[in-house]
């Protein structure tokens, strides 16, 4: 594990843009309000029986918690917890006094103040693809993730504003377990001003990167216990179980005041009935337990509601995204989390195994059905193949190009007496063109969204620059991108002491993963 | 100019569906209603505004129309006709007498009651894409356009549920002109019983074309006018002309009770203002006086409000679609529509030159912005490549698995005792599964839409079969489709004497198309 050259030297670097990006037109994608309609898939009544269903699961059926400390906690606040089968009884009451404690808006500190974000509805925060033990590019091919990959995907995260988190892109393999999340919290933090991330993989490495953080940022004890700075992901596993490391981090997230994204990973017909309805129940019911975890071990700690509820191939058993079934339970798990108010998190994806018309269509079609849904957070919006097995270079950059044009909806189209250009109506004659019009003249240069994946050449010029599609094209785009990547202005001194601070507890060991 | 054998052979066939679709599952993809919540780009007064303005340049401006007929019919009515600059100015008064006679809704006749469909706002038609000159598949590579490509694209078209109408796919260069429309008649009606489509080239065609399909359908004259039974799509020579034969139609398809799709393309910079805003008020300026014409010719005639505005790269002036510009002004339409209260056509498309991730991605962009929209029919749906110079074989099969996808959104998610599978959770343990619950067994055979274009086999899977990728995979299924292809059911009679009026129609010469 080494650090990058550029984040030892100690000089301050600017945050520039870099030139792959499109010059004189600047559009804001930092700060993305939704501005879809939200899309319902069930009735008030309806959302109101899976509410209830999933109260009564608790209530009845209840969730087994493999973690003592948290059958404890759960004890305390009142649940009906027997040891012996480790299953934890959790009554609507209980429920209900969580949601009233956990936070609507949870405001989270990055590396600038330009990079804060919020969480709260309304809001629209995009990550790429993410946990994937494989990573692929058509220069190298597909292979296991390593830490020089792991560096590689964070710049690609940072370079592309409307990328507002980063999300554990792969799995760096090549760096032991003890050690990992130093590496890859010094990526995040050296590579990128953005929200980074923190693996939930017990409390021994949870409060090494706490601290890790909390120095690099130059915070106090009580400074970083005041407002979330990082953020990690908590998956249950369904149905109805929490295992010792997630039981671990949303306490640990918790009483550190950092933010918990509950997301049960319900396969419907897998982990989870096989009706949209059925599957949704099951999610709510361990999301809500998960949240009422996090509101015991801390009132107010910030915590967001998620999903990721797709369908199987019931041929196989194969997972499968951005499908009807998947969109359908985005638009409810919405409807569920507009009923809670808080935050949530969905997600896309794809199981193609290449980045093909499939893939496009996959992710987008979940994308969309994330969009309608009205998600607070968006994750595996960008480059995650196989159904998160592999994380695409190539894909990551088509897929940028949606977000972008996302990002772009997310503008006021300005309809004033110049943009309605009456004068220009005027000036043109019939059957005519507008291209040296003066209205045109004026705005040409940034009057459109400009393509970085997309190439609207003619068939002609587009074969005799080689016929490239666009998976092709993208190899280019993020060898530039990595070429000429900067990284964000960073604190020499700090990135001297993290990585003194590495190298000492690499040095006693590190930590190992709760499992 | 042959016909088909099995049309020819008398025998009534049945028009049983493909075994390439699949068993087991059925949803009724013929009937849709868009179940998006509409998306607004513009506020209610900003709407008036765009309409004001369209007004204004309609009765300040006027329109050239270069047809002596048509500005006979428009001075009639009441508008300013200069003769000798071709200008007809329209008063606002004029707009409203025509908005207020169009219908709402208008029920169309296809081949079999099954396949009629009705027009109106709320309502959800799916078209191919159209009006290429050139098609393209993998086998055969990309060609001119041959009658023998159009009959196999109407074939494809037919063999989905979720295309509702059938658009003028391609060209078929390898007929003359003068006869060419029967070749397109013939294909339509003999491998399809979908609403066909009749190209507004002149009267003379025009005439032949409601003569052929009047008789096909076994309708006297009164039947025929009484009720649509094809239509055509009229597009204005932006900006601010209507030339001869779209002007012909308008009146021709009026007179006779039949349908014009009106569709102004202005794509903003190039034959329309670069501004979403100024592009929309040309293209709501020209639909209205095309909408005008038409109930000016027939009072209560059936017409379609429509828009095709997109933006162009502004460095090289090539068209481009599936933009966030082309969204908006989508958005924008929609609002105009609703505000008229009439059936519109939206479109989306993709300016790329292969069915790979830009194309995809393209062509679903465009097509969220015509559902956010509400557009009741949208075209170029499936295969449209180049920005319209090429029909893919291969893209429309991909593109079909979207459209099948969003069909599928339009059925209801429920959500019954059932649907929330109370039992099958009490059912399964902690950490369990559901594949082989009784919940689970009792729907897995019909749970899930399935993947026609979409592989969801594993990596090594997939490898073992070929590493395919989606455009790949897409040839064997239009191969499929295309070899256990059975067709409508026809009268053998009246597909002998469609043949027969053709021959003799061939026989005298034709009727060439006006220009």
């Amino acid at each position: 594990m080494t650090a990058e050259p550029a984040s030892r030297s100690g000089r301050r670097r600017r945050g520039a843009r870099s030139s792959v990006a499109a010059a004189g037109r600047s559009v804001d994608y930092r700060n993305l309000r939704n501005p879809m309609p939200p899309m319902a898939a069930f009735s008030d009544d309806e959302v109101e029986a899976i509410h209830g269903a999933a109260l009564d699961v608790l209530e009845e059926l209840g969730i087994k918690v493999l973690l003592d400390e948290a059958r404890s906690v759960f004890r305390s606040g009142g649940a009906h917890v027997d040891d012996s089968t480790e299953m934890v009884r959790i009554g609507r009451d209980m429920v209900a006094d969580a949601l009233c404690a956990a936070p609507r808006s949870i405001s989270m500190k990055a590396g600038c103040r330009s990079r804060d974000i919020k969480l709260e509805l309304g809001r629209l925060v995009f990550q790429p693809g993410a946990g994937a033990p494989h990573t692929t590019d058509l220069k190298r091919g597909r292979r296991p993730g390593t830490a020089a990959d792991f560096s590689e995907l964070v710049k690609l995260t940072q370079h592309f504003d409307v990328l507002h988190m980063i999300p554990p892109l792969i799995e760096p393999q090549d760096v032991p377990v003890n050690v990992r999340h130093y590496e890859t919290l010094r990526a995040q933090l050296t590579l990128s001003d953005k929200v980074p991330f923190v693996f939930a993989r017990g409390t021994g490495q949870v409060q090494e990167c706490f601290e890790l953080l909390r120095d690099f940022r130059g915070l106090s004890d009580d400074d970083f216990h005041q407002r979330p700075h990082c953020y990690t992901i908590i998956n249950t596993n369904s149905p109805r179980q929490l295992d010792i490391p997630m039981a671990q981090g949303l306490i640990d997230f918790a009483r550190a005041g950092q933010v918990s994204i509950v997301t049960p990973f319900c396969l419907m017909g897998a982990m989870a009935p096989v009706t949209v309805a059925g599957a949704l129940t099951l999610s709510h019911a361990e999301a809500l337990a998960a949240i009422t975890l996090t509101q015991l071990a801390r009132p107010g700690a910030p915590v967001c509601y998620g999903t990721f509820t797709s369908n199987v191939d019931m041929k196989s058993g194969a997972p499968a995204f951005g499908t009807p079934e998947h969109f359908k339970a985005s638009l409810g798990a919405g409807q569920l989390a507009r009923k809670l108010g808080l935050p949530w998190r969905c997600a896309t994806g794809s199981a193609a195994n290449i980045n093909d018309a499939q893939s496009a269509n996959e992710t987008q079609f979940g994308l969309w059905g994330s969009l309608l849904a009205g998600a607070t957070v968006v994750i595996h919006a960008a480059g995650w193949l196989e159904g998160g097995l592999t994380v695409s270079y190539e894909k990551f950059i088509t897929d940028m190009e949606v977000l972008q044009m996302v990002a772009e909806l997310c503008t006021q189209t300005t309809c004033n007496v110049d943009d309605i250009a009456l004068d220009a109506l005027r000036e043109v004659q019939p059957g005519g063109h507008f291209f040296g019009a003066t209205h045109t003249m004026q705005r040409y240069q940034t009057a459109f969204y400009e393509p970085m994946a997309g190439d609207w050449s003619n068939f002609g010029t587009w074969t005799e620059r080689g016929s490239k599609d666009a998976n092709e094209r993208a190899t280019g785009t993020w060898q530039s991108i990595l070429n000429e990547f900067t990284g964000p202005e960073l604190d020499g001194d700090r990135v001297e002491q993290l990585m003194a601070s590495i190298h000492k507890r690499t040095a006693a060991g590190g930590a190992p993963p709760e499992s």
